[in-house]
């Protein structure tokens, strides 16, 4: 089964929604699991003397694009932590493929890791030149901690809709 | 003469292209020059202990903000450098009225001061919860050099561009 | 009556402290108000493709200046906001003079504008090459506020500290 | 055979250098390889809402390590660029082990990986309250690449330093 739907762009001020498998080709990248599609611009304050984003960028972007996948699923990630459990990056790997340069525009494409349980693990990939070029690609874990920084469980109201956008990825398919 | 067109808003990802006056309600801007408005969101990686943007990410907006008009104005940055003309920050201000939340959307009204000849000086106000509540306000000063430094003379492929703007809006008024 | 004491460096890194004038030779800054004195590098993630450290990271060096001179009077700022009081920057004014490259070592002045009561005032000069080649000068405006946010009177304990501190200058002048 | 010598401690200001061996409690760290030792203090501007360093931080601090051992050597990285070569970061871990707070003296451990011969790779380990919390700990990984980008093999200026450094320490065990 695939899914073919390709609804709106979510850009990174947050207009519009959508949802994107990664390409079939990409056989590294499981078939399951919710993605998300995103774009950001290269800004003056990005780019080192090299000519090239500095490298710690790219966490920045990464966190656009799980906010944004957030926000597409009906649950902000403000709202998670209005409701007392918050995310922290526990972990971040990124491998650096090629540069992304001032003023290019990036494609951000986050995938939730479908087998993670007791946290969460977020996979990204970000392409330059309207996707045919890959810049970087690397993933974030979280923790869920309450606010006095003890881990808890997956709250429910994470876990159930996470369930919905699975299931609404498959009647969509 | 008034400018009433409120075309599209000039989102950080650039997807279209926008221009707009100052609310005339405000007296402390002059009626003319032209005005650009985009937006942002505040990030995790902008909210400092206190809840709200560390004052040194306005920076980063009014980047945001002048290179989007830049961009509306069929002449992108990136060009301006191509075309071997920098145009560092001379001098930078900016008063914090209230402060920038996680995940709040801003908006970035852009001004050009018409009245700067030798450089170029921008007028930003930024906006939180639909334009109804201002966050800061300042400018930055920038000053036209070549690749090794010296300050040159405004450049006519700007100058022109400039013109024809200010043309523009005349037009449509 | 002069202060000629030139103690140690305070580094970026708190090791010492010291206070030092700013030379006689600049009219513009008034002979008194205490003045701090301290020292960062240049780091690769602060230079943007001009060759010259990005605009907005010269807003981090001032916040370096502004909380090492309040350890060096040993109410180290983290202090004075575990005792209720927050000090969010109201407005910040910076005039860039020359570009500080990749691994320069910039000496930072503060000083401590003795005329302002309701809130505090800080003025900084940046230097680079052994202080004699002056990068950046500006200022920034704090307000007091409680945990609330709501504006607050100057906190006793912080009066007490700046008129030890001016004291202490004068017995060592 | 143990590197027993523990010299001055570099701090990110650059005022002395030093050499150090992970503590040997640490199984995970190979005896050998070049290690070096400084400080950072975390600044407001690295502090997020949840009241601890925004992970992307760290990779700055990564950073400060890597240049700072490179100073140490008596090969500034600056050096490196002004004889034509480049050394982009390719990849990057860092797991995170616990918060690091607003002021808190960090120390980094910067450890060179003696296995990696194309390029080169750093390990880091990033503590706080006085060397007794880890904090957090990862690696990056670089090429070495010329003005054009395209990849070269090891300078032998750069080798050869790395060489001495390592008799150097055998020299003091």
């Amino acid at each position: 089964m695939r899914n073919e739907t390709e609804t709106e762009t979510e850009t990174e001020t947050g207009s519009g929604s959508g949802s994107k498998k990664f390409p079939e080709a990409d056989a590294a990248q499981p078939p399951d699991g919710f993605v998300h599609e995103c774009s950001v611009r290269v800004r003056y304050a990005d780019v080192d003397q090299m000519g090239v984003a500095y490298h710690a960028h790219y966490l920045r972007w990464f966190e656009v694009g799980r906010s944004e996948m957030f926000r597409s699923l009906g649950l902000p990630y403000r709202e998670v932590e209005q409701r007392g459990v918050l995310m922290p990056v526990s972990e971040v790997f990124c491998k650096f493929v090629s540069g992304a340069r001032y003023d290019e525009q990036l494609t951000i494409e986050t995938r939730l890791d479908p087998a993670v349980r007791g946290g969460m693990k977020f996979d990204y990939r970000i392409f330059a030149g309207d996707r045919k070029q890959l810049v970087a690609r690397g993933y974030t874990r979280h923790a869920f901690v309450d606010a006095g920084g003890k881990v808890v469980r997956p709250p429910a109201f994470l876990t159930e809709v996470l369930a919905t956008a699975k299931t609404r990825k498959e009647a969509v398919g």
